[in-house]
């Protein structure tokens, strides 16, 4: 067993879902590598002392320029927000770490662009965390995708929905709702929730030519969490596009945190010549399939539990029918990321993919902003 | 077009949809017959007017004896609460209608027996109204049974899940609430739902040999809706039971009026050892089917929308995605009525066949009460 | 009862279904006004015989015109295909008639400003034919916004999604597929399906202030059904259109008949600050319902079986349970129509009403056509 | 932090599923004690040593009497086969160890009996693994039940429904085919499924009356995977019941594993005066409840994604919309006993409550041995 020592910035949300995924990957899936929880770094001290404590990081820093000094650290992992992912991550390539980024990549396509240069002039192993393609059932699409069994494609949706802003007194900025800053945001639902749709998509269906979307800010002024001032709020609350695919299918994308009673409603399907297919976050242990092939009499959508052995990851979990929830899509990242490192192969997605993915936001938000259709 | 002149005893919930269905048969499915809605018979004048005026029948009668005494009468359609159906349906076999009587066919096995004796010995067409059959998906299950698509049977399943009853303070008897009136009704739930889930089980999946049973009266008294005084209830408000069918499988069925949530929950499941299908009249335009013969990795269960026109009785309605309703299994009972006419093949289920669910019903009855398992 | 002599003009799918609703309104819903099926028009005499026996006109014709100087014609249903209906709708007012029209209104704005004001030059009734706003469920629906239960609306959303053109061998053109052919229809799923979602989301949301859309034609070229020859595909077949609201609501519209496995999905979503609600043609008799204000643990969206006696229309058919289909929604759509002849007030929706849906159609495909904005 | 040395027996599918509770507990859920995996007990040396290795057990033993020995284990967790369950935990209590014994507690009543004297004798603390308690939607419906929400119970329904012994191919006996062989199971679907939903509804809705049962084994032969030889089936493959429970309601219960479609589905559904309430093991974050004062034209079944953090146990893992899976119903387990060593409040199941489990299928298994209804 080759130990990958992991030095972890930030301890949020997505501190504790990586960390979880490092701490589990090896119980359920072989490998010749295995995380060490390294060092944990954060500026509170004592927050920080005390969420490794109870992981059980062997180190804390306070300084994240401090821990990229550390040889005993192999790889660093970015969960801090967004307008800090460009620097640290072009630092910790410059000291020869492997990378692993929260999403998106950057607060922008230019910022992203450096970050890649960055990894790849290092030649360090770097992949973002786009954690949705590693729900089972939208890695069973995937499969089924690529395997043709959906022929021609005509039309690809995507939503994510919530309703957690619509409350007027929800502040902006601080630790708890940095995403509604647009200065440690970069923008509001499209970077934090299109993002993921944008990524899946492009892995799914390919890429993307040219995109018309609209944007709206419902709530135009918020308290500043710290300061207790108002202030305009510059991120958006909502943002739908169509588009044009590299294949000539329709897209249609709709992000928002306003739609009362969907608490994280992403859904997507992909309607083909011969096969559709959908899933939704709220249930992400079903994809839905319907096959034009099935005898006419009989034929339906099919609610499929992917919870089998020969369905994707499944068969290093429990027995068919038992489900896995949310925090294994990250475990299932770090194994493929650990496997990765058994065989050479590149993690996937790199920087460079998911660059990919912001050169879309980017589109995005300026077609909103100029009321015209935009190239990617 | 050769007229079918119907005479209507009754003109309730059942008058009505029974009606509905003469009048529409003809404008959907072809026939040589053409129903004429001779004569509406109900011991209230006006109302039997009022109701005669809405849907063209051309005169009333007060006196089913006198009804049954007119040559322009070809067929008697019987509406009436159960403990009518006998003397009615043996006098009008005496006079040589034709009769189709409302469900169930008897008070009692002993009545039925009669009834099938004076309906072979006059040789008159008759047919029993337990419409679920003609729901177009559990026409379809039908097909898939018959063509031995799910192999051996294992377990059938049914449940008539209601709660109007649950308020202490609905009445008995009455023109509203004769159900629960055990001398109008005979029995509560087993004779009002419990024969619906039994006539379809058997015509799915054969006869039934056994049954162990339970019946319980949750309000032991209500008020009579015509004296205003108070009575024991003496109709099962539930009704559950266990059996054996002929062919090895095992049942399971279940009635109650006191399930908070559903309104006229019908749902049936039939697991074989290759597919299994379910049904819901709450839906009753979807059937779902499981075909374990699918690929592994896309198998699940199917929803499928009956609605195409290679679907039973659909090609007669709409397009594709249109769904139809309650009110048309009657229409295609009355629609496979006149068939049988034409073609001279007997209409079904026939008294004789809705006999075998009085006898399984006076065998679960008999189980309760004995709390014995009991032969059919 | 007074009689309402109607004319019908067309026997096709529109034709079967408005005059199954002359036939059943008075049957479940009362009014002093009763249709008369007086007389069918098509111009295959053959074809128009066996209608109208079927359904029993009493007389046939088989040119409009003549139908128009019919004294004992009171009302002219128009069920032809689009490139029709100016014409015959002009001529209708000018002899006086009612007028119900098959929607969309018009081939296009200008030709539906031409009608407007023919019909209230003449000073006759008129409505289209927009159904879905009689499905209970919609209704339900629309009474609920009304209310105030959803509060500030931020997002409403419809698709309406087929996939029945997918195969390269349907033709264009002819009775069966006239909509494929732009001169006889105008548009493709534009004015058939989006019209549709457009018509419900001004009811049930007001007006719409500007759009940007996109279209896609599949399927460049297909043989016509006619004369055997392969020609050019004019219609869209796919459109999708976000938009603004004059509330201030984002609006994203989108429909195909490229939606392998779709058979006639019209869905529908509001979004409002207090509730949200959802509906889905393929379970026509639900509606969805969230209901921000019910206690936090137990809080759900409500799948509301839309079958109970105080719920639109309802009280009119079977028992809480038991679902209506398709059909119904022209029923319902003639019981107000005879209520509106029995009170004085306007159907709705009138052709004026109607228009703005082509209005929005219009700017719909200038908008796509020209790949801006488009005000409305 | 007090340490609670383990020491597991067994490592096969539960082995996995308490394993990774006790790792995973005081990650999310706080308390002064904290789980050491301390020695992992299993005849096969080299299998045990690999599963140890994996999951970071100190030390290994193959001998479960020799494990009792050591001083350095605090508690023994017995997942064998159930007819070793008795054996070892009477020892485990005479060598003071605290005891968490997989279910069903024993082989039979009688057994259980002397499990209970042992563990109440010895004072040592006890729990068997009925996990489907913590479901946070089960313990949601237990809430929602003892408030009082339902008011008076009138109906309680479970199923758990599999399929994978339809193939009679599938042998018995063996490490992973013992649950087929009588003498390593004691019963078949009865203690294996038919138990969990015992449990869950003895704790949901009291204590049961009396029961009548009937039993099938479909396959009466199956080869023996350890000899190769045929023998005779002697589990039940499928057992179906009825009952009453103490509170006047009437329950139906049903377990086979010859379902084909159904992997793992545990239902279960109570209906109450006011309100109902159902659930479902395949989409076990979901709780679908009905309650009847919701203004009636919108009252429908709310389904309840049970993912917000005033729900049970959900405020320790991620945010709203993120569903958690199978095995957080151990790792809830396992925090609930570490609390109850906090707090000196006895764990739950007990094994005094188990035996009332294990009392029910007793007396089911001799119903349908005897025909008749019995006693609990």
């Amino acid at each position: 067993m080759k130990p990958l020592n992991i030095g972890m910035i930030g301890y949020g949300f997505m501190g504790k879902a990586h960390t979880n995924a490092y701490a589990q990957a090896n119980h359920f899936f072989e490998s010749e590598h295995h995380p060490v929880l390294k060092a944990l770094c954060a500026r509170n001290k004592e927050k920080a002392q005390h969420f490794a404590d109870n992981w059980g990081y062997e180190s804390i820093e306070t300084d994240w320029r401090e821990m990229l000094k550390r040889d005993d650290i192999d790889a660093v992992d970015i969960c801090t927000p967004n307008n800090l992912h460009k620097e640290i991550a072009i630092e910790a390539a410059k000291a020869g770490k492997m990378i692993l980024c929260e999403k998106p990549l950057a607060m922008n396509t230019a910022e992203g662009e450096e970050m890649c240069k960055a990894v790849e002039d290092a030649g360090v192993a770097n992949m973002v965390w786009y954690n949705y393609r590693r729900v089972p059932a939208v890695s069973l699409a995937k499969k089924l995708i690529d395997e043709g069994r959906l022929g021609q494609i005509f039309h690809y949706r995507a939503n994510f929905l919530q309703d957690w802003t619509i409350n007027a007194d929800v502040p902006v900025g601080g630790a708890a709702t940095w995403r509604l800053d647009a200065e440690a945001a970069g923008s509001g639902v499209t970077g934090d929730l299109l993002a993921h749709c944008i990524d899946t998509a492009l892995w799914l269906n390919g890429g993307i030519a040219d995109v018309s979307a609209v944007t709206e800010t419902f709530v135009k002024e918020r308290v500043n969490a710290e300061t207790g001032e108002k202030q305009p709020v510059k991120i958006d609350d909502a943002c739908s596009f169509m588009c044009h695919f590299d294949n000539g299918s329709l897209g249609l994308f709709e992000s928002t945190r306003y739609a009362r009673g969907h608490k994280a409603l992403y859904t997507l399907e992909v309607n083909g010549e011969h096969a559709s297919l959908r899933w939704d976050l709220h249930d992400l242990h079903r994809l839905e399939y319907f096959d034009h092939s099935d005898d006419s009499v009989v034929r339906g959508w099919r609610s499929i539990h992917v919870s089998d052995g020969d369905q994707p990851y499944m068969g290093n979990w429990w027995v068919p029918g038992l489900q896995i929830g949310y925090e294994h899509t990250f475990i299932h990242q770090v194994a493929d990321f650990l496997k990765s490192l058994d065989t050479g192969e590149p993690a996937s997605p790199s920087f460079r993919e998911a660059l990919e993915t912001q050169k879309v936001c980017d589109a995005v938000l300026a077609s909103a902003d100029e009321r015209a259709w935009k190239n990617v």
